[in-house]
């Protein structure tokens, strides 16, 4: 057993929340920004001080490698992001990014012998907070191997004419050009010279902190689907248009709302998640009764079958009226339930009890890198203690003791894995 | 008992459409626009051709006007505007300019003596569409009469700072010196010169329509207040946090608008009209629970006491909690209600009979130039009845027949005023 160490690991986390710091606690660093950039300097920095060897492929992921003792043996990798949504905390990302770095360096300073070369990786571009989409490189280099629908949203041509939500005259794939990062495609991750993925992310929710563990072993990615609930009404004045006669889009999706709520919990689902984030509401216009009302909804559960009565309910505000609205459901996405390979969650599950690390199983419900990449390879995640569970936002924390330890099980888990592939 | 020309006013109808004309039974005619100044010539070709007198203040407003046998006499104004929403309808403001010219037009060809100068006169941007906020001309010449919390949103350096909403390196300041319409301020309406103001405008709701009444003899503008209904929640990961735990902004909203319509309706006051038309939701993203929602409520109704009810239910929705959301209720303004000139109202009530057409007393829920006006002179208004109560879009329709009679019962009615002044 193998220990990362808590010293280097709070210099790298005091290190990296400078490139981007917001000054008040937490950072914006967009993929490709000079931040950014500034982050992927440092980790070539570190990488090239402990002798890797590095590749950039075409998309600018870096695959920073130490060689093995078997030439002939495929490459472990261990991948996270740099980049962070607008406002976001010092960890999300960046932690899989240190962690990765940590264990390279551990092997290097403790001399550690290992057969398969060890890669530590940066995606580009997972946020896509600057370039939509999300995951946008792992959905570029994993795009045989995706099921169709989710394929369909990763061309190529498509990603590289994203363009900036801040300045729409500039595209991903020009920011990419000047980045300087941009290498060969040939260097891009493949199932040929790569053989598992390790990803290490903050759990980004509550329960791990509510049940008294520092570590989770994630087995999965949950199933969830995306739709819009929308409502036509009409537009009138706001002082003129008697109340018994209006189609009021904005009070019907009101009524919608609270009935989905009362429906849905009562199925009385615990570990369900729904949300609705996201609305459209026009004309938008104080003295103007909206004519057009829409709600994103988000639905995340390991069991199709929960999804699939939750989706009844959803599909079935379509066919009441709201107000005089018309309600209509559409589907913007789905995708399944992603289980990671069994015998890589068994190697993060007897690192964790070797470790003595207090650990449970847990689902991810977010989607990450990792989870394109188990198209490819067979892939797996540790989760760490997130404050309050909180993410995507300053006061996002885990402390650099429940870092070190992600660090700690991921060195050893992917040392079973060397020695057993 | 004079009639005005039906043919007349069908030409004006399709002459005025053209100015804007979005190719689908509408306008778009943003004030100082180039369709605006097609407008604005079409009016002074006509005007002139009556023998009017021109006259432009600073703002760009227009008067053009006929000669009274008294030289020393006091005017009497009709006036409106000729600027529209974007795709807003073919009626809106223009039809009291229309009528306003109909008027001189009639008096012209009729050779109708009158004591007092007539005037038919074009109020510069008075939605505010392009350039907000609405009645802004009227705001500004009537600024030292209207009440302080009305006044200070129209502060002549702010108005003139006003940037376009569809380019904000453009002012309103600007657009009105490259208009060519720039003229004096020693022209602007006032009290010394002006005697009365009517304005003629369509309902812009469904209530003649549905009594079968072609006019209404509007009494009042209703008193209305605005106010924002904010919560706050927080913002978590749509994939990551349990239900339980989430503080949700927009269904926090959503129970507080459901509650506001049942206790609100539950006061069954028929002539009550509320809106919660605009909303802004934060971070508005599928994959995040809102940490905010907020929307605009505007109320109106005639009497005060009825306002103060509604009032106070819109108010307790801050003193309970929604799905662990504080909320928070903010005003953004109020206005009495604006009686018209009791003498003026009479006068067009009494055209109305004597020329046989169907009519009733009517409120506006609506605000207009002729509110502001008020403060300045004695005003009212006439309205023409609206089909489907539908205006500020573009099936927004009044018969050339209901046009015609709205012109005729200004044209006695201002013979009226100025034979009793």
């Amino acid at each position: 057993m193998y220990i990362c160490s808590l010293e280097r690991m709070k210099d790298k986390i005091s290190t990296f929340s400078r490139f981007g710091d917001a000054g008040h606690g937490g950072i914006t660093r967009y993929s490709l920004s000079k931040e950014a950039i500034e982050a992927r300097n440092e980790f070539l920095k570190r990488m090239k001080a402990i002798g890797a060897e590095i590749e950039m492929d075409d998309l600018g992921d870096i695959y920073a490698t130490l060689a093995g003792s078997d030439p002939d043996a495929k490459r472990i990798v261990m991948a996270s992001h740099v980049d962070s949504v607008k406002n976001g905390g010092n960890y999300d990302g960046i932690l899989g990014v240190m962690s990765a770095m940590e264990v390279l360096e551990s092997v290097a300073e403790q001399n550690i012998s290992h057969q398969h070369p060890l890669t530590a990786m940066i995606w580009t571009n997972e946020e896509g907070s600057l370039y939509p989409p999300a995951m946008m490189c792992s959905g570029i280099v994993c795009y045989d191997y995706l099921p169709e629908d989710i394929r369909s949203k990763f061309r190529y041509e498509d990603m590289m004419a994203s363009r900036s939500i801040v300045d729409p005259s500039k595209t991903f794939g020009e920011a990419l050009k000047i980045s300087g990062f941009q290498g060969d495609k040939a260097y891009r991750l493949n199932p040929e010279k790569y053989l598992y993925m390790f990803e290490t992310h903050i759990e980004q929710g509550p329960i791990l902190e509510d049940d008294g563990k520092d570590i989770g072993i994630v087995d999965c990615v949950l199933g969830m689907f995306n739709y819009r609930v929308k409502f036509y009404g009409q537009t009138v004045h706001a002082g003129t248009f008697p109340m018994p006669k209006r189609r009021d889009a904005f009070y019907a999706a009101a009524q919608a709302l609270c009935y989905l709520h009362d429906e849905i919990d009562r199925l009385d689902i615990p570990e369900l998640v729904y949300t609705t984030g996201e609305v459209v509401c026009h004309p938008c216009v104080h003295t103007c009764v909206p004519d057009y009302f829409d709600f994103s909804i988000d639905a995340r559960h390991e069991n199709p079958k929960v999804l699939e009565r939750v989706l009844n309910i959803i599909l079935s505000c379509a066919e009441k009226s709201w107000s005089g609205c018309k309600c209509e459901v559409v589907k913007a996405w789905n995708r399944d339930t992603v289980y990671w390979n069994k015998k890589l969650v068994g190697y993060v599950k007897e690192a964790a009890e070797e470790a003595g690390i207090s650990h449970e199983t847990i689902h991810s419900g977010a989607g990450h890198d990792a989870q394109f990449a188990s198209y490819l390879l067979p892939t797996t995640m540790i989760f760490v203690q997130s404050k309050d569970g909180l993410s995507h936002c300053e006061p996002e924390y885990s402390s650099p003791e429940h870092c070190t330890e992600g660090a700690t099980i991921m060195l050893n888990a992917v040392l079973k894995a060397d020695a057993q592939a």
